[in-house]
């Protein structure tokens, strides 16, 4: 473990993510010194309050002075902000990497800015919850989860080893894939269902023939299983979807397709199609529980809920 | 709860709701007698292994000989053949209900074989799970939940207020509807998201440039959410997109609509509008959680998964 333990790790951005990693390097002792940096100076201070740092600061520039591995935890949208204000102030040598939910974008963002001399290795770990801020953070947060590292053409080895034994480190286990590749596979994987999940919400918070009150009362049918994506951090969401349009209107397209073509067997009355899908969809969650990427429980071991007054 | 307690009950159907209902009954000493029912000798054959009731029958019409409670627990597509079995065989003052998740359909397959003398009130528990089966249920099933009623004109206060009490003696809270309108909430809170659910899951697994394995392996990032609707079952959930069509098809015309706005948005790179959608959303799932319709844990209350072979 000694060589995976860096001297200065800069943290830009300190929300879910960031603030995970603050409390994984900390606990793991994977570095010497946590400098956080987020531009806002309240988030800034409740990071403080959280103990999350060893340093603080809201200027990047100086957050990346001396540090040997910079991890930008923010909004893709921000991404060549960030690199911009870095950039000049990076030390030689230096692993610069990122959590962001599309890759293309973000490397055209902030590739540019890279000086020679710094490594910088875009990443990605499958990993997060519905919430969001410093507070949500938490140590386990990557633990048993896959971590996807785009590593570009010319990539050091030596640099590429370090950075995937910091994320095995922090529990993940670590997969390396070409850049368009991660948008696409995101795209049906998280966008798709993240965006489905804001439109069936938004869908029934508009309607007028069934009230909001019936909506929530019912929920537990169906509905409430949405939700949780639904209440996903809105920054974050609208960059990714801005800026990962491609891979995403491809996804949305075919579900579309896919819907129409459920929508004619629904008006038709043909119960053989529908019965087919709603079949082979079956298998598709078995694998995923027999892959250890879901509980096995039912209703994913939901600790039964009561109705108010009960 | 003496008047609550039925000589004898007679379960028609015998998978997920059928077998709850049998061990909440047998549990909280609702009857003096539980006869089970079903077609399929298999199915009977677990209910006595699992010792579901006091006796079994492959014949409905044996099954409701003397029963002062029937409770038709089929998928809602075979209504209209267990009304015909049954019709000659109920005994007068018998009250007969359902617990199908539509109303209309049930209502119009069912009631012209009632007899006179019969208290017909069909009824809808909003509770279930991803399995199904007689050996999925468990008595706790409608604790805290709603169970919906939707009697017809003329209806008999007593029969009423005894199904009712029944309910109430089961864990849940009885509300009654009219059965157009419980057809249109359950069409926007159950039915649409188990439909959606089924589509993206389909959409996923037909996809040829992003491979299967990749879609199980990532699939913490979102898309597992909707698996779990979707490993519902298909002869259930076939039925009643064939039962509920008119009012699914306006929910999907709905989300369809809006759908088409919101990838407008992200072609043309609208990030207030949808900035303004996804912040709405998030209001909606504090909603149903302050309700007591979901649990307050992040991500569902998740145990930890883990790697294969970590």
């Amino acid at each position: 473990m000694e060589h995976t333990k860096f001297e200065k790790i800069a943290l830009i951005g300190i929300g879910l993510i960031g603030s995970s990693l603050a409390r994984v390097i900390r606990r793991n002792d994977l570095a010497d010194h946590i400098v956080v940096a987020t531009r806002s100076a309240e988030t800034l201070s409740d990071a403080q309050a959280l103990g999350l740092g060893d340093s603080y600061t809201t200027s990047n520039a100086e957050a990346v002075a001396d540090a040997d591995l910079v991890i930008v935890s923010v909004p893709v949208g921000s991404s060549a902000a960030v690199a911009e204000d870095i950039a000049a102030h990076l030390k030689p040598g230096a692993i610069v990497t990122d959590v962001g939910s599309t890759k293309a974008s973000v490397i055209e963002q902030m590739r540019p800015h890279m000086p020679v001399g710094v490594h910088f290795i875009p990443g990605h770990p499958i990993a997060g919850t519905e919430r969001s801020g410093p507070s949500a953070g938490f140590a386990e947060l990557f633990e048993g989860r896959w971590c996807i590292l785009t590593p570009l053409e010319g990539t050091d080895p030596d640099a590429l080893e370090r950075l995937t034994r910091f994320w095995q480190a922090c529990g993940s286990t670590v997969e390396a894939m070409d850049p368009a590749h991660h948008d696409m596979v995101l795209a049906i994987v998280s966008h798709l269902p993240h965006i489905i999940a804001y439109n069936i919400v938004g869908t029934a918070d508009d309607l007028e023939a069934v009230t909001k009150s019936e909506v929530i009362k019912y929920s537990a049918s169906g509905f409430r299983d949405f939700t949780r994506l639904a209440a996903s951090d809105p920054t974050m969401w609208r960059d990714v979807c801005l800026h990962n349009r491609d891979a995403i209107l491809e996804m949305l397209s075919r579900f579309s397709e896919d819907l129409a073509s459920l929508q004619r067997a629904i008006r038709w009355g043909d119960g053989d199609k529908l019965f087919d899908l709603f079949s082979r969809t079956r298998a598709v969650r078995r694998s995923i529980v027999e892959a250890g990427q879901d509980v096995d429980a039912v209703d994913f071991g939901r600790q039964a809920t009561r109705l108010p007054g009960e």
